[in-house]
């Protein structure tokens, strides 16, 4: 059927349509205005294609819904995941085009799984400290029942009372209440499995006008007794001291005030969706609880926080447990941004998100934005440097980004993400327009591949990708961060010293004084601009303190191809681990160089620019390539290149510059700028209180960056004697150019 | 100035123009059709201005033609290589604007060069066997002309008689004198030196209508005494043992009846510029020279051959030496299509390469392509499949390139190649849609990219890239073929067995008998289509006839990461280099397994698909995981995996399935069919005459493939007895789904 027979079509049915339901997602306002605007907005019209050509072809299969064997990645567990998402969508086609055989298959489905629902007991797998129906855990069977519910309220008022009674009687209450009452350890907690168990129960409940379930997703299942405390499948606790429980705590306690979520943006990405379905379900039926102003609009700023925790390809930084290459494009945000640009004030910069994603959302939010765009009102979105706290109160940490031109720092000072957490304070990542430039590993996982240990974490997630050796940041005596305890470092926060988003000077800076016992970290990063150089440089100060004897190593995983450095390499013939654990097993080493001069070059390139860094090193510093891929009997690791800093010593700077240079192109085999543009770099400066470092051009500029260590006054005069010369400043820091002499 | 703006005043200009010149590539006629299109073809208005941006840039900046001093990559190299694109571009600027900037600009360069020329003796940079004025070798010095004398021609009426007077006299005839008759080891040769030496001294002889130019460009100096024999600078042999010469000669010398060149394709596209350059010039000044049908239109055939030698990303295939990411968007390419266009018969197909090239050369094949894709003539190119012989007559080998669906398969059985040859015969590479999926693995270079040995052939191009052991082909007793030596190799070449193009089967089977002593080695690779499965299978039946006792190694570059095996591998918690020489040196042994049961199965992923090997394997058989990386003092090679199935044994068959099957999204996180489709493969029949394998799928249904090794004969008969049952067939080979029983 062609757009505009549907259109001709829908004249004539939508007055069919009993009012009442659906309400839950799609709403009879909504409706109308989507049915008037068909054939009008082509991204909805593409959109509502594409998935009307996938639902039909389903329909067209027979209604398969298995008895429950399998765990993630298994036959059944696949098969009842395919129909949740199918059924939402032919719920949706059914009340967008009015054609019965959407609605048909709905029906059928539902009463193929109210004939299965009564015969089972809990899944068959025993992994879970939740076990399902439906799936191994809990948590799938609330994913389940959040899809569920929309599509059942698509067909609510269409079927017959006889039939819909069954449903509610049979299937859906009892369901509910298996998730709530019967499974407290999964439903009354501060969790994100909660949160979609707390929706499910909610939004099945909107449906089928049942209070209580309504008040048990928003307060808790107060009737049940908590019982714990109990471990996640990932290892993380899920048992809260105070027991706060409920869809409203969660809210409070999920995210910072900034709409960070400490797990990251992988796992916000994901958890992101129940708070956002069910608080559009509130939206439009509870409108009193003012759900999408709650905490002042905290739900559509979590989808800005996630969308500034992106790349120029649009994929999310992958700190902590995260698989690369997730994005914008992920199913959760083509929901989450067309809901933030209808209900958070048509913010038009938001529609150049929703134009790459390439889609819309079959709802009301997705028509306004495909009209939006219609409407030429598309204007770029600004991704600006922003410090995003940590903690429900913003007190617990952050992470700080810097954009400048086509560089894109993150620094990370956060608190330690629980059971996802990697033990990284203070680590960098650093993106230029092509992607990743210096990286972070990212999880040991290929999620739901069965050939990797059925799609779950493999052991060297916990082995390497957790440990701080994986890292762009300080590893002491070869110990990760915490002695790679999550307990310990859950229970304290990096702390943000100074954070300066602006122009051509921008400032991150953070300490750890919690990480190793009796050393103190502070890193500060500045990305600077000088009108000499193509694009800004990034200097890294990372100052230790800590006793005499200590020793540092500093990794860095640059991603490319190692090109040429001013030190004199050694290759190793045979490789070797470089050591027993904490990630150190699955390293070998390459190479090495006893330091020599005063400074390290390394020049590496990588897709298409050329990338040189410059650290300031000293007598006794080794230097060490590395390669990912020792102790790795399942082939889990990819064989990345890493470089590491090793010094011993007590109090210490570790300084360096990153400088990302020239181009190269392969079809015209031209490279410009392939050499650095800085002819030196030194510390002028370290004490307790100051780093001072200068670099040099190759044209003779100079330009010194001095720090305020202990002082984060902005109104404090600074004196430092450096070469004999006396400089004075007032803040925090001093970027300038010396007179040449 | 805008493109109305232009028109318009175009329309007054170009009465002004002097007819005469310009003529070498641009025409009068031409320049009147492109002048009246101007507004109206989108790429090439496009073209245009982004080229005249480029020059306007350019003029701004101060002429720079300093004295000669740098090898390649080095400052006064790149600034002459500069100089004569930017000239070119000028040249033709001024032609179709008619703005007297360019042609100043021109002049103004010419006349420094004028300057510069007299006081240079040969460059200062011993390292060429013909070194040059500009360059350190003839060979940049003809590319200088090549194009100078475009720009040249399109000033030459412009200019004053007087200036015109002097530079023909001081500078293009002498330096056409120096580049022919004072360097015959540079001109009077086969070699694609040699062509550019041609096209340079016979396009400045038509600029300046000096006949004698063009007689020597065409037929050799034969007034020079020839001097050699001579090496290039990449160990090329130069001296052509009956001294042919001169541009004609090249055409019947270079290029295969089918317009394959014996370097293969990354070679062939920079060798082709001179060629299709200098025969438009002749088309358009010596008519009846017949140059474009010379050879049955070789030279427009050449281009197709090129781009039937790209991946779906219009990417060379990177046989013998070559940097891999050279493509159809390359200059000489963007040049070649449009010419081939327009000089071929407006092949609606090239039009689709056109528009991927996303610009048009400025002259009239250009204007008549772009001119093409407004009118909508654009039709997708039909990849098909193809035997590309090899050798001046078409005689000597040849490469195979099958297309299935998404599957490129390509078997390499030609000449060697010369200096830039690997040895890698009855090797072979796979793609699919996204790119490599079993690779070549190219040059050890990167070209231009000084830090990388001045950006020339690295030592580990033959060390490693060269070597047998490198390539997806049989490695005898740890030798590379022809023990490694080009001589030897340069003097035969592989020997077409079979071709079969088509549809559900396709085959490409050769021989070689030549590369080891006592080896017959006969590989037959189909690309079968069965019903059951989403994509082609490639069957792959490597005969060798050797003595007992003799040790082959089986490699395969698959790219991607390994995801699961049904054999039992062991990895190394030390890595050693895997030998001492041919290619060995370079690897390490990450892993292996004593092959177990009949089959082999080898599972990896890559960008967004699965695929499985499945090698028949007996008693005895090892199978090495390997890691290129090992020796490697400058980090010049990629840490790319590797696989090698050893055997000892005496005649023997390496049988194997190589099937691309499902798929995984990054942001759905779904796999499909990320296992396997195939139960079982295995040899039915192996002898001297026949081999015959079978594959079992999952759904039970089982696939026979015979093959005749010895008879190639379309009508002859053949039986074996297979398992109790006569297989009879009538042809080569036969495919066939038995009965099940
Ligand atoms: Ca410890
Ligand atoms: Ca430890
Ligand atoms: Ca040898
Ligand atoms: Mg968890
Ligand atoms: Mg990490
Ligand atoms: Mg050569
Ligand atoms: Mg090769």
């Amino acid at each position: 059927m062609t757009l505009r027979f549907i259109v001709v079509f829908l004249c004539g049915i939508s007055a069919l349509l009993v009012s009442g339901q659906p309400s839950l997602i799609l709403t009879e306002k909504g409706l109308n205005e989507i049915r008037n605007q068909l054939g009008k907005a082509p991204l909805f019209d593409a959109s509502l294609e594409k998935v009307r050509a996938q639902i039909d072809a389903e329909i067209a299969r027979p209604i398969d819904v298995p008895v429950p064997v399998d765990l993630a990645g298994g036959y059944t567990h696949q098969q009842h995941k395919a129909n949740f998402f199918n059924l939402q969508k032919a719920g949706v086609l059914f009340q967008i085009t009015g054609e019965e055989k959407y609605a048909q298959y709905v029906r059928d489905v539902l009463m193929a799984y109210k004939e299965l629902y009564p015969q089972l007991d809990r899944h068959p797998a025993e992994r879970s400290y939740a076990r399902g129906k439906f799936f191994w855990q809990c948590l799938n069977d609330a994913n389940w029942l959040v899809y569920v519910s929309q599509a059942y309220d698509c067909i609510y008022d269409w079927l017959p009372a006889k039939e819909r009674k069954a449903l509610n009687k049979e299937l859906f209450r009892p369901y509910a209440d298996f998730l709530s009452v019967e499974t407290p350890q999964f439903f009354n907690r501060i969790h994100n499995h909660s949160t979609w168990g707390n929706a499910a129960v909610g939004m099945i409940g909107l449906v089928m006008d049942d209070e209580e379930l309504v008040q048990r997703a928003l307060y808790g299942a107060r009737e049940a007794s908590v019982t714990g405390p109990a471990q996640d499948n990932d290892g993380g606790q899920i048992l809260d001291k105070d027991q706060k429980m409920g869809f409203l705590a969660q809210v409070d306690e999920a995210f910072s005030p900034d709409g960070y979520y400490t797990e990251g943006p992988y796992y916000q990405r994901y958890a992101m969706y129940p708070f956002l379905i069910f608080a559009q379900a509130l939206a439009n039926n509870k409108p009193e609880l003012g759900i999408l102003n709650y905490r002042n609009g905290l739900l559509i700023k979590a989808v800005y926080a996630l969308v500034n925790q992106t790349n120029a390809q649009g994929e999310f930084f992958p700190i902590n447990d995260a698989q690369k290459g997730m994005s914008l494009l992920s199913r959760e945000l083509v929901f989450g941004v067309s809901m933030a640009y209808h209900y958070g004030g048509n913010d038009p910069e938001l529609l150049s998100i929703i134009e790459k994603q390439g889609r819309v959302p079959l709802n009301d939010a997705g028509m306004a934005a495909a009209k939006g765009i219609t409407e030429g009102k598309t204007q770029p979105y600004t991704f600006k440097s922003i410090e995003l706290t940590d903690g429900a109160a913003g007190d617990e940490g952050a992470i700080g980004i810097i954009r400048a031109d086509n560089l894109t720092l993150l620094m990370k000072y956060a608190k330690h993400g629980m059971g996802h957490g990697h033990f990284d304070r203070l680590g960098f990542l650093l993106y230029d327009a092509h992607g990743e430039v210096i990286q972070d590993y990212g999880a040991a996982r290929w999620v739901n591949i069965e050939h990797k240990d059925g799609g779950g974490y493999l052991k060297e997630n916990h082995s390497w990708a957790k440990q701080t050796l994986a890292h762009n940041t300080l590893v002491v005596d070869k110990d990760s961060h915490f002695d790679g305890k999550v307990k310990a470092a859950d229970q304290v926060a990096g702390t943000p010293y100074y954070f300066l988003p602006g122009d051509d000077v921008q400032i991150v800076s953070a300490k750890e004084t919690n990480a190793y016992k009796d050393v103190a970290m502070h890193r500060t990063m500045a990305v600077v601009r000088v009108p000499e150089l193509e694009n800004p440089l990034v200097i890294d100060l990372f100052a230790v303190q800590a006793p005499e004897g200590t020793r540092y190593d500093l990794p860095l995983y640059y991603l490319g191809e190692f090109m040429s450095s001013n030190q004199d390499f050694e290759t190793n013939d045979t490789l070797t681990p470089m050591g027993a654990h904490d990630g150190y097993q699955h390293l070998w080493q390459e190479a090495q160089a006893i330091a020599k001069g005063k400074v390290f070059r390394f020049t590496w390139f990588n897709k298409r620019n050329f990338f040189t860094m410059h650290s300031a090193v000293r007598e006794g510093d080794e230097l060490l390539l590395t390669r990912i891929g020792a102790y790795d009997p399942n082939f889990n690791l990819r064989r990345d290149p890493g470089l590491i800093h090793r010094r011993t010593s007590g109090n210490t700077l570790f300084a360096s510059l990153y400088e990302l240079h020239g181009s190269y192109d392969y079809t015209t085999e031209r490279p410009l700028n392939l050499f650095t543009a800085i002819a030196d770099f030194r510390v002028l400066h370290e004490s307790a209180d100051y780093v001072a470092v200068q670099f040099e051009l190759k044209n003779g500029n100079r330009y010194v960056f001095a720090f305020s260590l202990t002082d984060d006054d902005e109104s404090s005069r600074h004196q430092l004697q450096i070469e004999n010369k006396n400089l004075e400043w007032t803040g925090i820091y001093n970027f300038y150019k010396t007179d040449n002499e």
